[in-house]
């Protein structure tokens, strides 16, 4: 598994469009001399101190100037692969950026793949898998809250937590070991209830972090809201209405395929995937057997649901019934609209509204935020899962040591609960990338932009 | 025209969309201080020396990390501006690069103006008034041509022939200005021959860099060339044989309106706007008024016309006057399609190609090339004219230089040629900025984008 291969490699860092200032990476090992073979300015870049800029023009291979440019040293291992590094801060033009990274082509230097600055970090050391995936989440954030959670994961809390499970299940791993060593001897009693106490103790913490992961996906993805409800009971003013009122519009993704009418709000930092299921159908219907497939599908990836209907019609329960055989009925928010029209009370249960008098929506985006956080409180420093291979992983080292638990239980042989305890301490490492495969790594920096 | 307000400004320097760095470009009189008072390193940056790299954190105003980032600080006068700066390269999020911005914001630094840095760039005389123009052109370019182009002019090979032009106006105007004081001597005769010889050596000159300007605009604007033909005649399989054969195809600008089918593509560096005509009419039509029109002026603005028919058919007589009363004759090029079909000779004058068997298309491109550029023979270290301001203030020094000519042939009083060599030494002035006013200024910078 000779995964780190440390030669030159060569990215723009920067978005591409219309700006001042495009940034193109390279690193590796030789990457200050492949540069310095270009570079035409006042100093020799491999006689510069790290962490220095130095002015000068990018020539091409024909000795002509590409672009007047500020170029970065950083020496390894003081850089953010740990290598060797450079980056040129050019005019952001295309055509600037094309004839520079090619020029570094024709000298050798390789186009780096997505994600490969960071995997290599990883492989130097400079940042464990979590915090590496944690650099993606963050260039993916689009609101204050899935921010702060990439940042709370950059920083190591996630790690840190893992790494002292797994550090702990090590010792009870070597306390069964021990006792396989001096099988002969009569440790077994002692170690056996010691270790069974420590085993269950970590299933806890391992519950406690997977019962994380609703909240964590939330932070980090958003929360899926279908609003649902008969023609012309307010469901795309209510929509209206809560984009207008939340200002903070997050723009959607371009690309985004939508069946659906679909609106990205962010609400106290948390992005909101608000949907209008305008037409939605949940009976079958020969002719529109497909539209009610669709529109199930919908109800059943919301986080949460807002079933609405007008004061004077009260929740419809037919709707109400399909509702919750397709999601938990926890997760659905009653509404009743129009409440300026009548005061007649139909629904304790529901929250009642008026969008046109503008009464009743603050206590639905509470709920709202409700249901879709639930009562978690977690604060800054704590640990939280945000993401499925971890959710997986942890899964899965709970599985092993609920089956290691079971043959302590029933006098099994040491060596099936070491061989149990083994799984579960690669399934951490694999987390934090203590133990990894390539094809892991493979996967994890391929959804990484290029030149990160 | 106080002109210079140093206060500290701020803005994103990068393109916004997916990357994996952006830099956010802060500037003036304090810069370095208001940053540090959002930065958490090892170093003050106050105490950095200029051209140095720091890691650290940037806090928000709650003192909670916004990011980790790279700062770089440069001092004055040893930045771009020429101000104390610094540069932080974040992670590239919106929402990071919005946090840093406002937090900024909260400590009184400004958001930047379109253009700001490089105008106070121009201000703190790092760059005269030409090559800022530059700045923008490379960030425009967006084929080789243009962009050596705008190099040239960064370089400041035309800054260097207009300062040039101007100390010998200066120095003819001051003998003219030297007769003026001394009017009851008689120096009278001998310098006014010198000074008739010396501004008529100027017109020359500038006549010389007038001349320049059709070339320089297509080399940074592009060829508009307009397919013109009868339907079926080959016109829609000859723009695409271009566009495959060139390979080299430019992206369309999103959001450009189109009445014709536009397709760009470089070839030999230089960018052809190739217009497919299809359906167009030259002559009136009662019905299609407006279409003619719109017909009309896409042949007046196009710099080269291919004329277009078969080689069965020869060259539309008719079409071919209609377009002569349009545009000069010398930017109309005959094609014959489908030489694959007859041998015969219609016309000498027409290049026969056969797009359908690949034959004549080079010969083609050669005169599209020779008619767009025409018998111009720049070198890279040629002053070129490429912008309508240079042009409009060229030509405006030529004119006072006539009336000067006149002036003098008709002896007229020394105070009236001074008046107009002083008007032609302004207008040089004002390209490369020696004379510049407010207006002018907003006009260019305006143009710019925010953080440049």
């Amino acid at each position: 598994m000779n995964l780190l291969n440390n030669d030159v490699i060569v990215a723009l860092a920067t978005p591409v469009g219309e700006g001042a200032i495009s940034i193109i990476r390279i690193s590796g090992n030789g990457a200050i001399e492949k540069v310095d073979s270009i570079f035409d300015g006042k100093i020799t870049l491999t006689e510069a101190k790290t962490h220095t800029l130095h002015y000068g023009n990018i020539l091409n291979n024909n000795h002509k100037i590409i672009d007047d440019v500020l170029v970065s040293v950083f020496k390894n291992p003081n850089s953010y692969t740990g290598e060797d590094a450079i980056e040129i801060s050019s005019h952001s033009s295309t055509i600037v950026v094309k004839n520079i990274i090619e020029t570094l082509v024709a000298k050798n230097v390789r186009l780096a793949e997505p994600g490969e600055f960071t995997k290599r970090a990883f492989l130097n050391g400079k940042l464990d898998l979590t915090q590496a995936e944690a650099v993606a989440d963050i260039i993916n954030s689009r609101t204050e809250a899935s921010l702060r959670g990439a940042r709370n994961q950059l920083d190591g809390i996630l790690s840190k937590k893992i790494d002292t499970l797994r550090s702990q299940l090590i010792n009870s791993t070597s306390l069964i070991e021990l006792e396989l060593d001096f099988a002969e001897e009569d440790l077994e009693f002692v170690s056996k209830s010691k270790v069974l106490s420590e085993i269950e103790n970590l299933i806890s913490e391992i519950d406690n972090l997977l019962a994380t992961y609703s909240f964590g996906r939330v932070i980090r993805d958003g929360v899926n809201v279908a609003i649902v409800g008969k023609p012309n009971v307010g469901k795309s003013s209510l929509l209206n209405y809560i984009l207008k009122e939340s200002r903070a519009i997050v723009s959607e993704i371009p690309g985004t395929t939508r069946d659906v009418i679909r609106e990205e709000v962010s609400i106290d930092g948390i992005l909101f995937k608000l949907f209008d299921t305008a037409g939605i159908r949940l009976t079958d219907d020969a002719v529109e057997k497909e539209g009610v497939e669709r529109s199930r599908n919908a109800v059943k990836n919301s986080d949460v649901i807002i079933l609405i209907d007008e004061v004077v019609n009260g929740i419809p329960t037919e709707l109400y019934n399909e509702l919750t055989n397709l999601i938990d009925e926890k997760r659905i928010i009653k509404v009743l609209n129009k409440s300026d029209l009548s005061n007649a009370v139909y629904d304790n249960s529901a929250i009642k509204i008026s969008v046109k008098n503008e009464t009743g929506i603050d206590e639905l985006l509470e709920m709202l935020k409700e249901k879709a956080l639930g009562s978690n409180s977690f604060t800054e420093k704590s640990a939280v899962i945000n993401n499925v291979r971890h959710f997986d992983a942890l899964s899965k080292a709970k599985n092993d040591l609920l089956e290691a638990t079971d043959s302590l239980k029933n006098n099994l042989s040491g060596e099936f609960i070491s061989v149990n305890l083994r799984g579960a301490e690669d399934s951490l490492g694999e987390i934090i990338g203590k133990v990894t495969a390539d094809d892991i790594l493979n996967n994890i920096f391929n959804k990484f932009c290029i030149g990160k």
